[in-house]
């Protein structure tokens, strides 16, 4: 259209982002991003769950957030207080959870309400994508807690707060992932969660509760969460649709005090997260939830199968990890002379995304021969196959696996 | 459920906004925000549309942005394509449009990649609150050009970069609303447009189109885009499905050359807007926008007349306004006695909300005595009510309206 095009980069602020390349479409084997498996979508329920809402309150949509005001459509706010009371053991109510588009959005409103650059942050060593790049962008320091198979280590995260109060340094908030955590997959215990809660207590400190995975425990049991155990109001916690029911719908909550909550509504300026889904939402997850889960977990946990029966097969011994407890994803260790931002370049070449570990972590070192592989969205086949090619590419890049350790591998 | 509540006031930043008030419901009268008429919500088009697209695309609700990239839906940029080509003459490919939540989306895509506090922009005078907000809250200073009948004056634009330019500063956008201004219900003509834009060139600043409102034209013609007269890519334009179909649904979009968006779009860090509505959307306007918007308009020119009548009536000369062009709101004069930041408060305790001037104003000191009505959502009863209501608490407060001179006026 431009014969004579603008240039608008002299007006671009200084440090500004790289710019975005046109997307190509999603890779052949995807094992990124925390999709869902299509198939599961539980299409007729939600279609029915559409067309009775909106027979019955179409016409509200007339009006920003369907006249229930900032926090979000009410009636999904009151199936939400009883599923947090039921699974997680939650005394809210409506009128403390906040409706927002997607759990990001909580991440930005807690990020708006209570950080400024230069602020510090603790989180686990290996953690959301999607938080660490906030920090990145946003000049704040990050101190990672090392996980073992019960999560964040309670040693580790006394220490950390004993070491930023010698320096003088009050961190905004403990971020933890207590329940499936994502990537690792560890569940925290509740002897674990009770000393974090006393840390956090004992330094002035509060603690972000990411609760975004909880409902795919494979058992469907989970402990109670910090916001129930906490006896101080010094919890935020926030919680998603996507994990159980679809992500493009974009439908996560928060869950917080006033006394903070009354701090991050003054930061949503959006005009209501889209009302729709919400209603969708409420209509079908009051009768259906508590039965769809279930299933989409038995589903989930037949794919997380024939992705570790895929890795045995073709990587052997070079592919180490634990069996996670719950989930979308699983934390993937490969030799240490794998360097996994190097693996996904030449992986994508051959149709595979994976996700590096160096990007899930506060420690690009540690985690520079790791990898997060997501397996809810591929097919069983394509599962299999994409191991495959991603262990050709492997071999081909660093010389593990080794063709004869996989076959000894297979016959063990 | 705290004993000891955590005080969360020591970790706010410095200068963070005041703290929320719990919602209360929406007035009785309320002629604020851009709602839109319930009883028009075209719900059984909405129904069998969302029916259709589940049946046919649920399933892909499991994968971010249902795997059609971060711009959104594919389906709604190419009805977007095609209508903004029809409507507005702008000769654009679903690939140059980015679905958003909402056009506040938009502006915080736009805010994020170009201003940073110090920076300058030029608006109307009269503009939009949420825009104003967010200069306020970015520490950007504003430069307001006043209007007249046909939008922002050319002469006042004129001088204003001049200015700048003779303070060596380079403002980074001009901001207009050009066809059905917020709040003053203008077009501006395409002679207008025409130096607007040669004035964009002469200074080298780009402009940023809000074209919200015109669907909303009661003529049910339009000038050409802005984008669409610029020959230099110099445009950034948006725009929104809240006024043409429902607001609590969120979905807006932002046109804008690749050298741009391509910097907006590494903001857009929420996992996609919501697809539902897209697909929704997409599948409904289709078939149904050209004729559904036609009959909105018929019912909104009805309630605006409402309007006009109900304020003869009750406030008689002391309320001045220009019949608007199109849109869902009316900019009032007051006598200048009338001090509309009071008479928001005192109208309030009588169950009647209104927009104050100095909020959709840089020029708070003009349109002190200014108001906003929005007519789209309140039923023509309770616009007829409502205003009866406001013209009692006016006189009341202010002294004007005059008894004797309402009745002059219903009489004349």
């Amino acid at each position: 259209m431009a014969q004579d095009t603008f240039d608008f980069a002299p007006l671009l602020p200084a440090g500004s982002p790289p710019p975005a390349v046109r997307w190509n479409g999603l890779a052949k084997y995807h094992f990124i991003g925390g999709n869902n498996d299509g198939d599961q979508v539980p299409i007729e329920g939600l279609k029915a769950a559409a067309d009775a809402v909106l027979t019955r309150e179409g016409h509200t949509l007339g009006t920003y957030n369907v006249g229930h005001g900032p926090l979000g459509y009410r009636p999904l706010r009151e199936f939400l207080a009883g599923k947090l009371k039921r699974d997680a053991g939650m005394a809210v109510s409506a009128d403390d959870i906040l409706i927002v588009s997607g759990s990001l959005q909580a991440f930005d409103l807690i990020h708006g309400a209570l950080l400024e650059r230069g602020d510090t942050v603790i989180c686990e060593r290996d953690t959301y994508e999607g938080m660490l790049n906030r920090y990145t962008r946003g000049g704040i320091n990050v101190v990672g807690i090392p996980l073992d198979d019960g999560g964040m280590r309670m040693d580790a995260l006394a220490a950390a707060l004993a070491d930023c109060k010698a320096r003088g340094t009050r961190p905004k908030y403990i971020y933890t992932i207590p329940t499936v955590q994502n990537p690792t997959g560890t569940i925290m215990s509740v002897e674990r969660r009770t000393e974090l809660l006393r840390l956090a207590a004992e330094y002035g400190v509060p603690v972000f509760e990411d609760d975004c995975y909880s409902d795919l425990v494979w058992t469907g049991e989970r402990p109670p969460a910090l916001y129930a155990m906490s006896k101080r109001a010094d919890v935020i916690h926030i919680g998603s649709f996507s994990k159980s029911i679809a992500p493009a719908l974009r439908v996560g909550f928060l869950v917080a005090p006033w006394t903070i909550m009354s701090r991050m509504l003054p930061h949503k300026i959006d005009a209501g997260s889209g009302s729709l889904e919400q209603m969708m939402l409420a209509e079908y997850c009051m009768p259906h939830f508590t039965s769809h889960v279930p299933a989409l977990r038995k589903g989930l946990r037949a794919k997380l199968e024939t992705l570790m029966e895929s890795l045995n097969e073709h990587f052997g011994t070079a592919a180490e990890f634990d069996d996670p407890k719950g989930g979308i994803f699983l934390w993937v260790k490969l030799p240490d002379t794998v360097d996994t931002m190097k693996l996904r370049q030449a992986a994508a070449k051959e149709g595979v995304a994976i996700n590096p570990g160096p990007e899930w972590s506060t420690d690009a070192k540690y985690a520079g021969c790791r990898m997060r592989i997501c397996f809810a969205s591929p097919s069983h086949e394509q599962i299999r196959e994409g191991i495959a090619v991603l262990a050709d590419v492997c071999r081909r890049e660093f010389g593990v696996p080794t063709r004869s350790g996989n076959v000894e591998k297979v016959r063990a």
